[in-house]
């Protein structure tokens, strides 16, 4: 991960304009798991980075260091460049390089370097450091050029030392000491911000400043906050939301409206960007931003088909296997702890084991979501296959935004051929990923774009669904008919533990850009497969059939589904003009033809199996 | 490389016939240049192995186990498997386990064992090999299942055993004894072989009979090697040759019908392929193939746009710079001593150094063509830059075969753009590699294709060429209008040595297949291109200078054009329906437009150069 000052200086390079958002830590686990979600969100938005405010105690059920914990999880499983705040006031020196010693070994590179507020507690204050510049110094004596570091700049002075232009000089220092760049502290009045770098700038001080933005959300939140930061409201503020400081809707909708025009004028005056307080909310930050048009189209933010942890050890990964692409921090956390990331040479490099599937080993993973929750989307009482696969049916149709194996909502991409996969499902076969073949769109392609100019991308069409036996075996009687136009490969929990005509891992997303190799992001490989199945078809059990009580229907279904059914993939290799949909409309039509004639496939599903699974295990089971 | 045995079982399995060659060593080093570059022609037609009879002592100029050294060089510059004769009967176990170790040091993995003819001169027998069986029984003994090992067959019985039974017994103790195939001694009746083989079987050996095929080439030699072989010729043979027995050219005729007739038999009773005794000639054994329709077409026998060393070491390369695509000698010789060979993340495997260019240090390499001939080729006695440039136009036009950066003729891709390349040749442009582009050519097209079924290849338009300091300063200002549409490489013997738009190797030519990655055997990249301009600026002197007297006005010209031209690349990003010739077009109409003008280049050439090369230093010098 590049260090945030580079990030900075390349968008101020480009002339554009970078947000960013600060969230502190919540005080529940239900918090946390909150606010990763809200990570995701506003992490689409693509911020040039998050800030995290310090939390050394832990103020959720005992975790030890909760912010570096918050920090190390959002860079690896949000993706996104973390800015982790560090206060010294309270603690000594052994302290303060075992949390940096940490926050290094967890991929940490950026920290934002503060006194910290006086204790309220009995707590002694530090010999160590006094004031937030010997923490600068501390970290670039023991740390050198390691961590970005940023300080806090008061555009009205610090509480303890309101004397504007000695507070300057005091920023001056923390800047000479090694920071890299300043963020503000909040204020009402873009001139007093504009005047106040100003004198920064007149005694010296070159590197950016961020002006520090809080959206106002609140009456008392306003009050609560200027007060604790000793930070002037002005007078036309104060008016106009006291007649409506009961009503929360209005006076968001007032600061709303405020915080534009202010960062309007800042944006004019040449701000290299934009870092707001959001008080862990995200309706007003993003309303700001969409009224400033900062907020791009998403295609724009595709380094990659899917997107890369924000740290340094992952940085050359550039391919990972199509499976878990709506499971990305499953993943992630599965592949933590390798020491290599494939780029390029998928099978070479991705020599490490797969980590196993700990829904529980970090508290983010397993967001819960209540029983009742879950019945609402998913069924109160599905007794039959059908109403299963109505559920797919509904996800298709953007009645329900999940699924056990699904994240978050349809992607735009699935939206290019959602008619046939509804048609499929209805069908019995119930898709849990699919991407359609796209023969040379340009890389700046709205739906299916990555890697950014000038470039062209191509996939392969994918289609990944459970089905039941009977229908398994139809289609692998109809899939040999293909050739190898088709490669598939599938699975089931009892005796097939893999069938494929897949021997290697194989392309089915690259890229061709001008000065560069073809670029690989997307495989499917027999290795991962083996290791994905486990977790899709647990997935069943632990997401779905759980919501029910045991011994009930629902859940005795869910069960036998996962028994019996097979999970299969299968790719279209001809990217140029192929029909993917050709081989399940003719399974379809196979079974249509056998239903209508006498032939009952149930009596040698067993015998057709063996066969199958006999004349494809040479090479591939 | 495979063992034989291998490549023999699966072209059996595929129901194909195979044909092979055999070659003696010659006696003179003229003699073994001469083999190689028959080695090249005749390993186009895609022979399954080649056989090189065994010759210890040096026959050829003080070479030890010439014949090692020729299955060496065959195997990793002609890149065509190789069969090692060796003879026993006249040799120690030391000195057997000594070459063979010294075989399989090379990358050989093909042994012929034999037992050898009587000593002609005082030489003592072997006691520790009496019998081919007891090399057989050695090698496997001493090195396991590593070397692939056939024997000889004999039809009509050994010289030694006329015996055939007893023959046929030998054979099967050698079998027994580890043989993986057999070939046969030649024979003139079809039915004398098979009737054989029929006895071979019923005792009991499965292994591969492969018919050994003399085209009779003359009276004398038919004589002489049936006198040797105590082969009966039958008696139609001798009727029908001696009337013509003074008329070479009409006994060859009558070979190769007779040899025509004699394989068809052979085919239509099911022998898995053809060994050529060649005598170290080929046109007879190429009419014969090409009258059987064995010679298939050419794009068949492409796994990739380059051919493969036969050495193990390096199977797994599947990737090469396009630079040395005419000089592929040159490459193999520069990367012989690597440890491993790039595939498919050129950038991170190539860090062994590249070898220096020595073209003497392997016999091959150097063709000694006098002086004479390359003058008829070259020019008699260049006096202009246009008389050189009228050489690369010959060249294009098919008057001449040769250039010095070029072993072999015009390729069939080249043809695609010949009439373009003839225009910018004349034009100053002096071409030494190129490519059309390509957007999605079936694998199979006999052009552009290989990689076997199914795929879909694609090529990056790339053109290489010299020109002079005048013409690179007009260039170096047009191809920058084409942004990075245009990849270009450049650099002169002088103040050049890197000017270039290109930071990382770039695919160049890559292909799409079912069931694989997608796979990029050509790329063009910074640093082997700093490799090859010394290469290709050294052949300036080398290869063309040297042919004239020190002191002549055409030394001096050459000289001065190695120490002034640049030589320069280009890559067109746009595969799908961009025109190369664009730059070049837009590059000689500026030419024009200044040459009616009074604007003088020459004037600023310096000037402009230190701009432009100040432009593209920062990236890219």
């Amino acid at each position: 991960m590049p260090l945030l000052i580079d990030s900075i200086n390349q968008t101020m390079k480009k002339g554009e304009i970078f947000f960013s958002f600060e969230f502190f830590p919540p005080k529940t686990e239900a918090g946390v798991i909150n606010l990763f979600h809200r990570f995701d969100r506003m992490g689409e938005l693509d911020p040039l980075f998050i800030d995290v405010t310090w939390s050394a105690g832990g103020s959720t059920a005992g975790k030890k260091n909760q912010t570096l914990q918050i920090v190390k999880e959002s860079q690896h499983y949000c993706c996104i460049p973390t800015n982790m705040h560090l206060t010294c006031n309270t603690s000594t020196k052994e302290e303060i390089r075992e949390i940096l010693k940490q926050a290094k070994e967890n991929g940490i590179r950026n920290i934002l370097a503060l006194r910290g507020d006086p204790p309220t507690e009995n707590i002694k204050l530090s010999e160590d450091f006094k004031h937030a510049v010997d923490l600068v110094k501390f970290i670039r004596a023991e740390f050198g050029k390691y961590f970005c570091i940023s300080v806090a700049g008061y555009p009205y002075g610090h509480p303890d030392c309101p004397d504007r232009a000695m507070d300057i000089k005091h920023l001056k220092e923390k800047v000479d000491a090694g920071a890299d760049f300043v963020i503000s502290q909040l204020f009402f009045e873009a001139d007093d911000f504009l005047k106040w770098v100003e004198d920064c700038r007149a005694i010296g001080i070159k590197c950016p400043i961020i002006p520090g933005i809080l959206p106002i959300q609140g009456y008392q939140s306003l009050r609560n906050i200027t007060k604790m930061c000793s930070i002037p409201v002005p007078d036309y503020i104060t008016k106009a939301i006291l007649p409506i400081k009961d009503n929360d809707e209005a006076i968001k909708e007032f600061g709303i409206k405020f915080a534009v025009e202010m960062c309007q004028k800042l944006i004019k005056s040449g701000t290299p960007g934009l870092h707001f307080y959001t008080l862990n909310q995200e309706t007003a930050t993003i309303r700001i931003l969409k009224e400033l048009d900062l907020v791009k189209p998403k295609f724009q933010t595709r380094e990659l088909p899917w997107k890369r942890a924000a740290i340094d050890k992952r940085c050359k990964e550039d391919v990972r296997p199509i499976y878990w692409s709506n499971r990305a921090k499953s993943y992630l956390s599965r592949t933590e702890v390798w020491d290599e990331y494939p780029n390029g040479r998928w099978g070479d490099s991705r020599s490490p084991a797969f980590g196993d599937l700990s829904d529980y080993h970090i508290f983010i993973h397993q967001p819960k979501y209540a029983k009742k929750d879950l019945k609402k989307l998913w069924g109160e009482n599905p007794k039959t296959p059908e109403e299963i696969g109505s559920i797919f049916v509904s996800f298709l149709e953007g009645k329900i935004d999940k699924l056990p194996w699904i994240d978050s909502g349809l992607s735009s991409e699935t939206n290019l051929i959602r008619q046939e996969l509804i048609k499929i499902n209805r069908a019995g076969f119930w898709t849990i990923n699919s991407q359609p073949r796209v023969n040379g769109a340009p890389s700046t392609d709205a739906d299916v774009g990555w890697g950014g100019n000038d470039g062209l991308v191509y996939q392969k069409a994918y289609l990944e669904f459970f089905t039941s036996p009977e229908k398994f075996k139809i289609f692998l009687e109809v899939v040999q008919k293909f050739g190898n136009r088709i490669n598939y490969q599938a699975a089931n929990m009892k005796e097939y533990p893999y069938i494929s005509n897949l021997d290697v891992a194989m392309a089915v997303t690259w890229g061709v850009f001008p000065g560069k190799q073809v670029i690989q992001p997307t495989i499917t490989d027999p290795e991962s497969f083996r290791v994905w199945k486990e977790e899709a078809f647990r997935l069943w059990v632990s997401k779905w059939a759980d919501i029910y009580d045991n011994g009930t229907d629902s859940n005795k279904l869910i069960h036998e589904i996962h028994d019996n059914y097979f999970l299969v993939n299968i790719v279209d290799n001809n990217f140029v003009n192929g029909n993917i949909f050709d081989v399940l409309n003719e399974v379809m039509k196979t079974i249509q033809e056998r239903a209508d004639s006498d032939y009952n496939p149930e009596n040698d599903v067993q015998a057709h199996f063996s066969w199958s699974y006999g004349d494809n295990a040479e090479n591939h089971c």
